[in-house]
């Protein structure tokens, strides 16, 4: 088929990572025969400095016109540090989740055999690990209306959700649920909060309509505790924006490999695949940083267009490169350490010749 | 000195682990020569039993008058399993809260050399970890205005907090560092919320204040991540009520020892010490509860009257019995267990003795 990748690489390590990420892409293309066009864009910091805007229309109409974007890690410590900047980088991300209506965030957790020394949890919990989080991304009180009283004394925020929000997002976490293990908790505080209510009735109407899905619901408090004690009983987990914020992060670092983890963000209009972690501008432009999470966003993206083998074919040679030990400093062992480049290479390599 | 403390006891294992609590203080009062008068109350399903009310009038004065509430714990199944039930168990808790104006949880982590292995954390990221999460309990968006639109298609909760309510607890907060290790981490979500701006700013002209205490900022997916990674690195940490419900239920469960953790709410009018979990049913009048959670909230009573040896002498003989192996079955080894009064007993003898 005919793939259209909008590649936004960003600022930081992203352009790095982001081109191991092509070399993976276009070693599945040629295997599978497909043919990718990639079409690069501007966005973050360095939008910003050539065109004054971190998520410039020229970028989104690009994005507007992919099957899928291959996205890198924004952010550079030049704006962190001044205070007076009128346009930041991340606002780019802002604009660029708006415009496309990214309204979901999916963040699958799974363990690598090779890494399990380095979670911080005990070896018997975490092995085995292998879970997604669902997070609604553009509605709860982050986007609610807020405000000071006018003797500023007094603050408020307010969450909403609407019936057809909650919906949406239940129907991609139990399509999820319907390729993996068939299992969904839905997190949330039903027992205080009237928006939880709301999400509790809402996926109860829901269960009807997919009785193959095993349906739990749990509190978020207890969630957070369960994440830790059991890692191994989720299988999808989807909840509202504020409380996927907090379990997706402490989620991430469970496993003990934050580094690795890929992520995709659905869209009306096109999804967003990316790593979660930042645009590491202390390592940028020095061929180390570690390209597996864009990598395996790479994979994520051809699964979102239904290249079940060749998601497959990402993944095998990933875990056959964190087998070999062909990995970038951050992870390796003895200081036998690759170049991002070299496990780009390797990885193309390794999909071509299996 | 004299010291009246009420004693609610409760259901489930409340009266029991309550009663081994009682043993402790005495045997603190007689070393220590301090005069102690229990006044008995009434409080949850036992209080609905016999008198209808969950938190009955006669309850809260004998609260009002009393220097410290010694508190075990509330829940029946045969309310948990009737959707019809008009007055709950947990309604008392509420209705306490509220009436006592406990404005403040309390939360100690600490680790049991003995009881390490039981951490789902390695131990050596979890050895040592020893931190208060201290949460604000009569505000934020569990008591907001909150409901549904008229089509019942729309949700929404409020979150409002105020400078006033906001200093009252940084105070608490800033004053538990002062007694610790001089540390002070206010976890919100500034980056994005209002109340959690107005938090901060309070939190920061505080600092001038108490200018041997070191603040830190962090939002609460980052302290959702470090408290799994790093626990060792928190002193006091402070936070909103919905923050704190997260934050306080995963600290609980990363030391192993969710069952011997006890906590106090502080009030305007009185202080409630209490273990943090629940009543337990099933080994209700068995003798087989473990009662160190409830002592050592004795401990905390004790400390909030400013009785610091006596509060130190409860958890050396808690930590003595651990060594010893003078424990309940839950946390026995090789079948060596206890029963909860003679544990009981063995804390207060080991008091005196001391
Ligand atoms: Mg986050
Ligand atoms: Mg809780």
């Amino acid at each position: 088929m005919n793939i259209n990748i909008a590649v936004l690489p960003g600022d930081g390590i992203g352009p790095e990572i982001v081109a191991q990420a092509q070399k993976v892409i276009d070693a599945v293309a040629s295997k599978f025969d497909h043919k990718v066009n990639y079409t690069n864009a501007l966005v973050g910091a360095t939008a910003i400095d050539q065109v004054g805007n971190p998520y410039p229309d020229e970028t989104h109409e690009v994005c507007m016109n992919s099957d899928a974007v291959l996205f890198g890690a924004i952010g550079d410590p030049k704006y962190d540090n001044d205070p007076k900047a009128k346009v930041r980088p991340e606002q780019g991300l802002l604009a660029m989740r708006k415009k496309l209506g990214l309204y979901a965030n999916i963040r699958p957790v799974t363990t690598f055999p090779s890494l399990l020394d380095k979670s911080p949890l005990r070896l018997d919990i975490v092995e085995g690990a292998d879970f997604v989080v669902v997070r609604e991304l553009t509605g709860g009180i982050y986007f609610g209306e807020k405000g000071r009283s006018e003797d500023l004394k007094k603050a408020f925020d307010t969450c909403t959700y609407t019936t057809e929000e909650i919906e949406r997002i239940l129907k991609l976490a139990f399509s999820y649920a319907g390729k993996r293990d068939k299992r969904l908790t839905v997190v949330d505080k039903a027992n205080v909060l009237a928006t939880s209510r709301l999400w509790r009735e809402t996926a109860q109407a829901m269960e009807a309509d997919y009785k193959d899905i095993e349906v739990d619901y749990m509190f978020v408090d207890n969630a957070a505790m369960q994440l830790i004690q059991w890692p191994k009983k989720f299988d999808v987990m989807v909840t509202e924006n504020m409380f996927g914020d907090i379990i997706s992060d402490e989620a991430s670092v469970i496993t003990g490999s934050l580094g690795l983890l890929p992520s995709a963000s659905v869209g009306v209009h096109t999804s967003v695949f990316e790593p979660i972690h930042g645009s590491y501008p202390q390592a940028a432009g020095k061929d180390i940083a570690n390209p597996i999470a864009t990598v395996l966003s790479a994979a994520m993206l051809l699964e979102s267009l239904d290249l079940l083998d060749e998601a497959k074919a990402v993944r095998d040679a990933v875990n056959e490169s964190l087998d070999a030990g062909v990995v970038t400093e951050d992870i390796a062992r003895d200081g036998k350490a690759s170049k991002t480049s070299e496990v780009g290479d390797w990885l193309a390599n390794c999909i071509k010749k299996n």
